[in-house]
């Protein structure tokens, strides 16, 4: 395995690897690496010849007031964990490799942005498209690996690849579960053993609503109170939002009759937990794990 | 000669190029070729296994009043021209094709175009950059070919570049004159015969300017001035703009202290004509042709 700190160098191993007709397989990560990327690094692993790995922490997708200076850092514990996905190359440039001098363009997402964690995080995803230009055109992925669990951010990636024709095949991968169905996450380890209790209650209000919608329900109005109830009924946890939307362009609709997302945010003590279900208009599973 | 219509024929073309170790050089046009579109054609062919042409007139680069439907088009003399210049694939998408649905990003550019052409041209440059992002993914070549006599545009596709890591080499192709010294440009068939007398001294203006610098003038307003009274002595044009800035990042400056473009654009009766002379600290030539 071979870390990379130069975008130059970086370029040319991709270049170089697209001459020997090699496949590139990227997994874009913010390092602190958990089961969730792992998951990404072994299916990028399976299907191309070279797997990559970038570890940056983009100051762009952070707000004024959130917390980039705090965002947890541990490049020797990543290393370890990328090693053992048989990574072949960790890039890992520094803020001023990335940015050398202010830019001259600006990117800007215009839809699928104000819903969902977006409405609270103005430009955060602006951030997120303009780092994903960079990095895929350093790295010039054939495929790109993003997990399910952040189902808004897939969907601005896949904005991103449609809109500009990015030669790039996304993967989306499904969420890993708990055995209880709690979405693996870095911050449950912040949930105290109650609330961990609790906290599976939320993938179950999701297949409540799948269910629903299964059984011929297509009112959103109905499956979304069916989704609050039930996380009200089982858990002490805050709800910040549960939503029905068109999926992937997240637009609002008041009838399921199409692909749509289920998806929720719920604040407990320490931890805000999100999750989503992802599902056809008959309610099967679009993603199946 | 190969005349595709199709996205994904073109990608599929250029990525299994990719896979042969063919190197691609890339002409983006409007279409209406002209002798300065034949010197980029042959840069191209010189320097590449692969030669690839676009033809695609963008809406998103015109403004609401100016002349997109009106906008000269001639695909059989266009491709007549590529197949003398020995271009392998003319890609000429139409407007479908090219923007299927409303775009859920945009490009803006923040710096570079509120100055000399682009301050009248509000946007002008967004839609440039946008679309050569789309094309630059479908065609994917090593070195894109540009030329100098709109420098404004050259210094906005190499802001992009450099912005976004594009792993394209950028070739600044130099302004094709007649033997009097004027610019060759379509427009010229709009000037009068005395008018294309009196056009020449738009680049001999150019030259004083130059001689100016070489001689260790440094003072822009002295040589702007220079410029312009050179252009009204021999001219009935009326001036546009004249003026001096650092290039390319198109800064103002009060003093020649590094690489500047003296740029001008004029207005004859039925046609405005630019012209500019990129110019090194001492006054050299940055490009000479």
């Amino acid at each position: 395995m071979k870390i990379i700190r130069s975008i130059a160098e970086m370029q040319q191993i991709a270049l170089s690897a697209k001459r020997d007709s090699q496949s590139i397989g990227f997994v874009p990560t913010m390092g602190y690496l958990h089961e969730g990327h792992q998951q990404l690094l072994r299916a990028g692993r399976e299907e191309n010849h070279i797997l990559v790995m970038s570890i940056f922490v983009n100051p762009l997708q952070f707000g004024p007031n959130e917390d980039f200076d705090r965002y947890p850092r541990d490049e020797e514990h990543d290393f370890e964990v990328a090693k053992q996905e048989q990574v072949d190359y960790v890039f890992i440039p520094s803020v001023e490799e990335m940015y050398p001098t202010p830019m001259s363009l600006t990117l800007t997402m215009q839809k699928r942005v104000d819903v969902l964690c977006g409405r609270s995080r103005e430009g955060h995803f602006d951030g997120v498209v303009t780092v994903l230009t960079k990095l895929f055109h350093i790295v010039l992925p054939e495929r790109a690996y993003f997990g399910l669990k952040d189902a808004q951010q897939f969907a601005v990636v896949d904005a991103l690849v449609q809109d500009f024709n990015f030669p790039i095949e996304l993967r989306p991968i499904s969420t890993v579960r708990e055995t209880s169905g709690l979405a693996k996450s870095s911050r449950n380890v912040y949930l105290s053993s109650e609330e961990k209790e609790e906290a599976q209650y939320i993938y179950k209000a999701l297949q409540q609503g799948q269910a629903l919608i299964q059984n011929g329900q297509k009112t959103k109005s109905l499956i979304i109170n069916e989704v609050i109830q039930f996380i009200k009924t089982h858990t002490r946890g805050k709800i910040d939002y549960v939503d029905l939307l068109t999926y992937p362009t997240l637009r609002e609709i008041e009838e399921v009759n199409q692909r749509v997302i289920i998806a929720v945010a719920v604040y407990f003590e320490k931890a805000r937990l999100i999750d989503n279900l992802i599902l056809e208009e008959n309610g099967e599973l679009t993603y199946s794990s």
